[in-house]
């Protein structure tokens, strides 16, 4: 087989991404785990939390919205739960250390719980679900951020997209996953349809006197709506509480926005539940009843076309190990320029001349 | 004040419900714990998850489908959490066992986890979720149910409605809860609209075909279809999974219809996380912060139209608590017929009259 030069190796790339992260100022421990959470979205075909947002993690680095080094600090709650303060540093660090700690309460008590406070954005929630899954647990985690979303019936921008993640093990190593805004957009979407210049679907989003609003440039000055109304609304706010309220982290307008603040740290908080399965039944008794219910659901449409939650995640996944990443035109554009402007000679070339 | 004689004292309703439940074959341990949980969602204005279930609960009871009387038996499987066999009895009295346990378990180890397998419908989630609430503590609960929910993209009914709660407690003894089903419709709202022959609203059930139902009548040869799409499958399958496969429970199509096979036990599961706040801030700190957030939520449209989730709930409760009960036409036909046939004095005679 021929190899396609457009591809990049995940770890050339990780290589790339680490020297970006620490010619750019970023500690080398968090550079490490920053780079492991971008290339892995990558690797799940997840341009949008992926090398894509290199630009702005340095900006906020620069102007110290971001902190580097920091000093993240636990403070036990219960045997099995705790609060970390991330001390302003990346929110894939700080996330990752949390879900460590989740998990290791969880292999001593059953449950592992962790909040997190003084974070920042941590990227797709899937990727901390999964580690949890790998370990024959079952995560949830969820994460606040800066409004842009109404309250169901309401105006204003008052809650972030509050994403909510879950994941089960499955028995071939990968897991059944989701990662969902609980906004009926995510920020990410609308950021996509923007600079592909691409309307957004109607009933998405609405202008300060509630008019339904379709242009993505417009966003800024309008707000999203929750998902399925009062439901997404629900969610959210129990995003808000479990995440902000209960952590200690900023709560609504107290979360700062990744974009415009760059000097200012987020705020974010994050919330973790781990489940050690085998505490309550035989881990290959979980996998017959899982594959049970999702033999069931997928053989409920006959056309194939009824996917498992993150299914398309795991074939992007299994192609891009073995064949390459294959970058997005707009990430291998930041990552070429970010390479020549910080002299970095990692050699992307026959990627590049793709682009 | 004229009193409206309308009105039913909710202690009194509580009576009338008992002398049914017993009359029908139900134990008094279990009558008692169901008839508390339904006037409550009377006083809080359910009607759906009301008195109006009693003929469907004793068909079941008289035809096996509920056990009565029942012993649950509780196997602990860490210091914090539990999995319950309900041993076919009423859902809504093994709930109500699995949340108190959930909160004893998070009174002594911060975080309480109880599942609950061999079980039948538990009614609804947010008295679940307001009792932990009471004691200061956080709650989610969920439950699977029969399956009449289609996966996304599938075509025949697969999920259950699978309701996801949450509450967290209020400063002034009320609760922020929701209690959502994660399909796009609640089962109950399709009796509802069954029972005054409206059609349900477009682009929420579909025909063994995947063209769209309106017709109400229709939904037994269809499919409800999940919240959202990818969001509310993604949100089902987690409670199918947390609810079914993790307790042992039926799974999908392993959890019998209510009404179809009074019979036979439906084998529904349920889930329930509990967290005791003070554990993690002082419950006055949370009280403020939690108002913080909700003033700016309330605040975020000036027609007042925005609701806190739970806000119309307790305004009931309120109102009903002080005027008494006003029963909906519908479960004052059933209530009365059933103590007319079984000769149950105690006398609703000024509710019936404007019946």
């Amino acid at each position: 087989m021929m190899k396609d030069t457009t591809r990049i190796d995940h770890r050339k790339l990780h290589e790339v991404c680490l020297a970006i992260l620490m010619k750019g100022g970023v500690d080398k421990t968090q550079a490490g785990e920053v780079a492991n959470n971008l290339v892995w979205s990558e690797l799940v075909g997840r341009e949008n939390f992926g090398l894509l947002r290199l630009p702005v993690f340095l900006k906020r680095v620069k102007h110290g919205g971001i902190k580097c080094p920091c000093v993240p600090r636990f403070v036990e709650c219960s045997p099995g739960s705790a609060i970390l303060d991330a001390d302003a540093g990346f929110g894939q660090y700080a996330a990752n250390l949390a879900i460590e700690r989740a998990i290791s309460f969880a292999q001593s008590t059953g449950v592992g719980i962790v909040g997190v406070r003084n974070s920042n954005f941590f990227g797709t929630g899937a990727y901390f679900v999964h580690k949890a899954a790998e370990k024959g647990m079952i995560g949830l985690v969820m994460s606040n951020s800066f409004p842009k979303v109404t309250a169901h019936n309401g105006l204003a921008p008052i809650l972030g997209t509050n994403p909510f993640a879950f994941g089960a093990p499955l028995r071939n190593g990968e897991s059944l996953m989701f990662d969902m805004a609980t906004s009926a957009l995510a920020g990410s979407t609308v950021r996509e349809h923007a600079a592909r210049k691409k309307p957004l679907p109607e009933g998405m989003a609405v202008d300060a006197n509630g008019k339904p609003i379709t242009d993505p440039a417009s966003i800024g000055k309008g707000a999203l709506l929750p998902a399925a109304g009062a439901k997404g609304y629900g969610l959210s706010l129990m995003v808000e509480i479990l995440a902000g309220v209960l952590t200690g982290a900023g709560v609504s307008k107290g979360v700062a926005s990744m974009y415009k603040d760059v000097a200012q740290p987020g705020d974010n908080g994050h919330f973790m539940i781990v489940l050690d399965i085998f505490r309550f039944m035989e881990l290959e008794l979980f996998y017959d009843r899982l594959e049970y219910l999702t033999g069931l659901v997928k053989a409920s449409s006959q056309d194939g076309k009824v996917l498992l939650p993150g299914e398309i995640r795991w074939q992007n996944y299994k192609n891009n190990l073995s064949a390459g990443i294959k970058l997005g035109k707009d990430t291998l554009g930041v990552v070429s320029k970010l390479c020549a402007q910080m002299g970095i000679t990692q050699n992307l070339a026959p990627a590049l001349q793709d682009a």
